[in-house]
């Protein structure tokens, strides 16, 4: 018999309608995907040329804190949000998923507990898993574009078990940001509790409206509890490269992470070369995709919002939005989008907001979607969606 | 502060000596280097050029059970050994550290025990420590060559918390390997105690006697218990690469895995390309290098053994040999070779076994070497090595 921890470990989700999807297809039907964070944009050209320009002679062992080349370009690219990060203030890792894990296990014992805020990120709940910490959901809401709760909200959730509050801005699933008063208030909070602050900033170039950003690195003040993770996943189109990186000022934090690096040897050697061809290009090619990026987000919010019933504030930051539609059951309808819908044979796939938030019952009339498709082709997703909803009989009265 | 389990955790002991080895490059003393298993030999052709082919536009997310022409192909390989391994009968993995930690997961809740064969591979404390999994250790000796112990003294050391036994042949760090009528013998305790067999097979084709080689997926009455852990890193010279996989034809146990699989999205998909290249080469590449490590072996032993008062038995696999000297404490020795010796101004980096085993104590006055420098280079090590011992002050008398 398996383990009792994986039996109980929660399916992804956002997987599990794969196989209706397939079948959609299999019938001949065009399914526009909206259901997951693959960006169709081109990974840049110097990644692509590092690859075949490849010239080790033998794919040897690299550092287990990664390739000095690749730290040294990171700190360089934080020269841009005038954030002062050291090389050594960092260890590479196989993706931002082994981050979250390092992160995880470097601040939390068996059954502590972490801080989030609901809706997250569903894969948080596997490294949660495989780590054995809890996490502790704080519900946000739709109504109020998800904002960050009172802080008498979060600290009702602290307890002699809480080890640290877990931030994702811009946010994957609700596209919110945080303002800077906001986090203000997360760090006084982590100060009273003696709290770590986790801080997955892998959204942090998808911002598209005139604030400025803030990470948490740039708060002096807290330098000691922040933990940043971040990935080139998205920044520049390369989710299967699988690299990440953990951030701390903490020397505790950063010795701790490393004896995990070092047990799993070093991150993939090729892909670190190609990465730090990357952050080698200049800061301008945001330019271009925050702009492909903007006119997505504003075409998918304003066909939302020509929706009666749906709620949905004004999304600021990376490519995906929670909204909150007219159903009863937003995996009923996901999966009848999929079973029994088409409109002129094409139909778009979702993912339904339930499994997003770990408090029971909360989501069911939610679902997130992702931009990541051109616009011409986000158009037809859209209306493809509002004639569904029109004609779907499970329908919220 | 930190958790308790991180702060517990074991730093590598093969890399602990490595500031010491920088000290006395920088005195200009030449360090040959017998500690780590980095192989000299240089990535097959095949896989270089199929990076520098790479020809995907987006480095998009894979498959979380990993691509699927690469499982073809490592399920063709095992056709060479006359094994049946469905593609759906494996799961990609980043390096098999990443199957390691999978299997120690799917096996074992927290504070389970897996017994193990001391001295084994020293990371798998890491997974260990990240799974929050015990390892008991059996252990075996110089003396009669690293043999597995008797059914009386394994089943004395298994309880009710035990979940399976690890096995690792070709052997690191003893290079031994297990005969059938071991593995036999293995399998019914496995059988009477109803464990799993996790059976670390990187080395599988690191061989160099007239042995038949026994794969635990040659025993069809087990073949609901046994996990392979398998690699690309040191068969096909590319450990930088961190490609590997886990195979069970047990469902529950990969259906377990896959949750976590698609916990962390996918493993490196540039690497996965080459990796399939890899596979496709015909099965006679091995020869040469057989033949290759044969010869190191044979001149590391016979040096080895003219040495008075050292203890081993001829390793008959991977490219290791745990060795017992004359010495009080190899640890010591060890530094010493890198702090106060040099011949000619060169010296040596051994690994002390100390490191390898878990009881303590043992291992104290025995090394690793791992035998991955040309002939000409090791029989220089291996010269400078017997030096030291001529003059190395805390002998055992």
């Amino acid at each position: 018999m398996i383990s009792k921890r994986i039996r109980n470990m929660q399916e992804s989700p956002i997987r599990k309608l794969v196989p209706y999807a397939d079948q959609a297809k299999s019938r001949e039907i065009k399914v526009y995907h909206l259901n997951i964070g693959q960006p169709d944009i081109k990974t840049p050209a110097p990644v692509l040329n590092a690859i075949k320009n490849f010239s080790q002679e033998i794919i040897a062992y690299g550092y287990s804190q990664g390739e000095p080349f690749l730290r040294e370009v990171i700190s360089e690219y934080f020269k841009n949000y005038n954030i002062s990060v050291n090389p050594d203030d960092m260890i590479i890792t196989t993706g931002g998923s082994e981050a979250i894990l390092f992160a995880f296990s470097v601040v939390a014992d068996i059954d502590d507990e972490i801080i989030v805020f609901e809706p997250y990120y569903t894969n948080y709940n596997g490294y949660a898993a495989m780590s054995n910490i809890r996490l502790i959901p704080v519900t946000t809401k739709a109504e109020n574009g998800f904002a960050l709760p009172s802080t008498e909200e979060i600290e009702k959730k602290i307890g002699k078990r809480t080890k640290a509050i877990l931030l994702c801005s811009p946010n994957n699933p609700t596209g919110t940001i945080y303002p800077e008063k906001d986090l203000n208030r997360i760090i006084e909070i982590a100060k009273k509790h003696d709290l770590f602050i986790i801080s997955d900033e892998v959204y942090r170039e998808f911002i598209y409206d005139d604030i400025e950003y803030r990470s948490l690195l740039h708060f002096e003040e807290a330098k000691d509890r922040v933990i940043v993770v971040d990935s080139i996943s998205k920044r520049y189109s390369a989710c299967g490269a699988r690299i990440g990186y953990l951030i701390s000022k903490n020397r505790d934090v950063l010795s701790g992470v490393m004896k995990l690096a070092q047990a799993r040897l070093c991150p993939p050697v090729v892909e670190q070369v190609a990465a730090a061809e990357a952050y080698r290009m200049s800061f301008s090619y945001f330019k271009e995709v925050q702009k492909e990026y903007k006119n997505r987000r504003d075409i998918m919010y304003k066909e939302l919002k020509s929706i009666d019933g749906v709620v949905l504030e004004l999304p600021m930051g990376a490519f995906y939005m929670v909204v909150k539609l007219p159903v009863k059951d937003s995996e009923h309808y996901a999966r009848w989008l999929l079973e029994e819908f088409n409109h002129n044979n094409e139909t778009v796939m979702v993912a339904p907001a339930g499994g997003f938030y770990s408090t029971e019952g909360l989501g069911n009339d939610e679902i997130r979607l992702a931009y990541v498709l051109e616009k011409q082709k986000l158009k037809k997703a859209m209306e493809i969606l509002k004639k569904s909803l029109e004609i779907y009989p499970e329908k919220k009265i």
